[in-house]
């Protein structure tokens, strides 16, 4: 069987391969193609890829199977022929950015951002902080990365809330239709959740209202989900803050006003990117192509519902 | 009974009190007394107390109980009438303290300093970054705030390792004379004990040479634990990086090179000023006043062996 990874070193890190298998890499979706496309039948696209790898999956005339090396998927959804499984990465991303999220919440509430400040002008302001026990957070989205960001809050003195499409009652995992009863009560909401035609836009100016005065917004997921405008509205004035892995539009451009706002910490989409993701990602993808190889049913199948 | 407390707020903190307490606000050393010297036998003094508070305490002839607000007592040992009880607040900063620890810790190894200037140049720089996932964490001091830190490091994925005055094997806490064979094995060093002469220094040459290429040193406990001279090497050639809340000399001057490095965070000494502190300690200081007016033995006793 003939695969495409898109990292040289990848073949290296997915473990014993099932015997036939011969490995070839395409680094890019525009890159040359390392052999005749047909033959390919398990496809491992690259890690950014945009709207123009599924042309490409198109001309795989053999493809069942795309694995990959992210957990959002919305680029590929309903951009796949018929027989095609779709399979993301989730799990692969769980501690990178509940890690992410962790980091972002606590530099807010402990200050760090302003005391970045003060040691770049080489002052000593001693000035009291928020504090992280005793808050109130909100985490919107309660999958893979969702509980591992719940796991990591449990130790700091917090009460933690989870929402998700469906309530799981023994989980206390309330249903999104909650979310206007829930919001009012958040000193802090993350948001892990997917891109979908649902969530485009679900932190909108109802949403952000909502919150309560102080309150901080957290966005680990895609820029999207967050009605820009709404949330620019809210933290100009003060009334939030608000800590973004990702921003819509993407990059965010240098004469945006969200930049240099005091309340808004801004990273460039860079919390799943850390040393372990290629690691992680590759043993995913090796375990995949062996149930692939032997008939088992494949994992992190995206589908419809998604 | 007369106490003197440094916060007209603080005895609405400490619960309902023994009758027949007066309760007297002293806010600082210099200012003038409250009303005469004798009869104050309970003492809570101010915060950031500096020597001169125990010249103070030698002026009031029935004091028997120094209660601090304080988890580190340094300025205080050795300086109290042999009559006189000293308690430190040993507990009040434990969330406060492990939360600014791991703040320090994610935001060095999630790049988030770095993000921050980028930030205020409106550049949207992608660059992965390094993980806690994987990390081998070693906390020197396993008193209340080290195994309060140890609690929130546990579902990060990382290996913690304890050292304390004496082993306490069924704790996985190590003797300090294990430090030469641990610290070789250290990506990140926390100094969360306290100051006396024993460990005035400790964090010398040998030890931070002893640390790998690359490593962390977090000093969350006091200044001159370290040797800033040895450090300043370490930082300065790029070979360690490190994250202070307290450094020595405190406050660090405008012109000292600390200020400057970027592989080197500092906070004013800021780990355990948060909303809760207050609370906490007067708390504490309600339940060690009852204890001393009904003849219960005190807690946190600062004994000499400290
Ligand atoms: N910033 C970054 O670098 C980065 C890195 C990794 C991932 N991400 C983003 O994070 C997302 C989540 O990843 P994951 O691995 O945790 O996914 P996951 O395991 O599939 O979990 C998704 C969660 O979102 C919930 N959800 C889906 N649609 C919803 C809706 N309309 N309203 C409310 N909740 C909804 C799901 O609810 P149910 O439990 O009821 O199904 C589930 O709990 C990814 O899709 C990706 O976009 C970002
Ligand atoms: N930066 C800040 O704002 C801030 C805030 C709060 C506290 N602090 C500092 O943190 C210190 C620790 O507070 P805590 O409440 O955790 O104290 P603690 O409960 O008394 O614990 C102190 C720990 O240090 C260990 N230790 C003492 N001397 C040692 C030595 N020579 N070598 C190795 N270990 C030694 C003790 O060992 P044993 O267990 O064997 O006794 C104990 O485990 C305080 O003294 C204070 O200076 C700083």
């Amino acid at each position: 069987m003939k695969i495409w990874i898109p990292h040289e070193h990848g073949a290296g890190l997915m473990g014993d391969l099932p015997s036939g298998t011969t490995v070839e890499v395409l680094p890019g979706a525009d890159a040359p193609m390392p052999s005749a496309p047909d033959g390919v039948r398990f496809w491992v696209p690259p890690f950014l890829a945009r709207d123009d790898v599924a042309t490409l999956a198109a001309r795989l005339p053999d493809l069942e199977v795309v694995q990959l090396l992210s957990a959002g998927a919305e680029v590929w959804t309903g951009q796949l022929p018929a027989h095609v499984t779709l399979c993301d990465a989730r799990g692969v991303h769980d501690s990178s950015t509940a890690e992410w999220a962790m980091t972002a919440i606590l530099s807010h509430v402990r200050g760090f951002p302003a005391f970045g400040r003060a040691q770049a002008a080489r002052e000593w302001s001693y000035t009291p902080t928020d504090e992280l026990a005793g808050k109130r957070v909100l985490i919107v989205g309660a999958g893979s990365i969702g509980t591992a960001l719940a796991a990591r809050l449990h130790p700091f003195e917090v009460t933690v809330t989870l929402v998700a499409r469906r309530a799981r009652p023994d989980e206390q995992v309330h249903a999104v239709d909650a979310l206007p009863a829930l919001l009012p009560h958040a000193d802090i909401v993350v948001l892990i959740l997917p891109l979908t035609d649902t969530t485009r836009g679900l932190a909108d100016a109802a949403f952000l209202g909502a919150m309560p005065d102080g309150a901080l917004l957290v966005n680990a997921a895609r820029g999207a989900i967050v009605d820009t405008e709404a949330l620019l509205t809210e933290v100009s004035s003060g009334r939030l803050s608000a800590a973004l892995d990702v921003t819509d539009p993407e990059p965010l451009p240098a004469d945006h006003p969200l930049w240099t706002l005091p309340n808004v910490l801004i990273t460039p989409h860079v919390a799943g990117s850390v040393p372990g993701h290629h690691r992680r990602a590759y043993a995913l993808a090796g375990t995949q192509l062996h149930r692939f190889a032997t008939g088992i049913p494949l994992e992190n199948v995206v589908t419809d519902g998604y």
